[in-house]
């Protein structure tokens, strides 16, 4: 979607952890992320040697995100997350797209 | 599209050379990438603090990805990239999807 923001999370995990990770994930995305204000879309990637899990999300603003990360619900998913990976986020936006 | 696989490339990056960063990752995709057997799809991310840029590039499966990593065109660019980028690449399937 034009005119959206989309933000990236590098999950480094345990592979031994890598399955409980994506689960935690998807349960934060089914219960909170994607009923939030300005939620376009998400994708989880989990690499096939299980030490890294990669969340790409896109939102309508940078301002939807940062309420996101303000939110009471999303931060306690978020203290799940840090307690099983290591995260490095960072707010994106697209600069170039083929296929 | 289902059965596929995604080559993320998570690069970190000097923020004044960002933009020389993006330049040779389009370049290198519209050169080489893109019309290598089994290419897909590819979206080119820039962190808004300058610090990353981040490639996900969805192929028809590993074996185009190898042989994509063994072209020697290819490879050039790859080199290109390590001049100014520190690359963190995976190799990742699609475990989730909202939106």
């Amino acid at each position: 979607m034009e005119g959206t923001v989309t933000f990236i999370n590098v999950l480094d995990v345990d592979p031994e952890r890598q399955q409980e990770l994506i689960a935690l994930l998807k349960e934060g995305t089914e219960e909170v992320i994607r009923h939030r204000p300005g939620f376009v879309s998400l994708t989880l990637y989990a690499s096939a040697d299980g030490k890294r899990v990669v969340n790409v999300a896109e939102w309508r603003s940078a301002e939807d995100v940062a309420a996101t990360r303000e939110d009471p619900a999303a931060q306690e998913y978020a203290k799940r997350t840090a307690r099983v990976a290591t995260a490095a986020a960072s707010l994106c936006s697209v600069v170039g797209r083929w296929g």
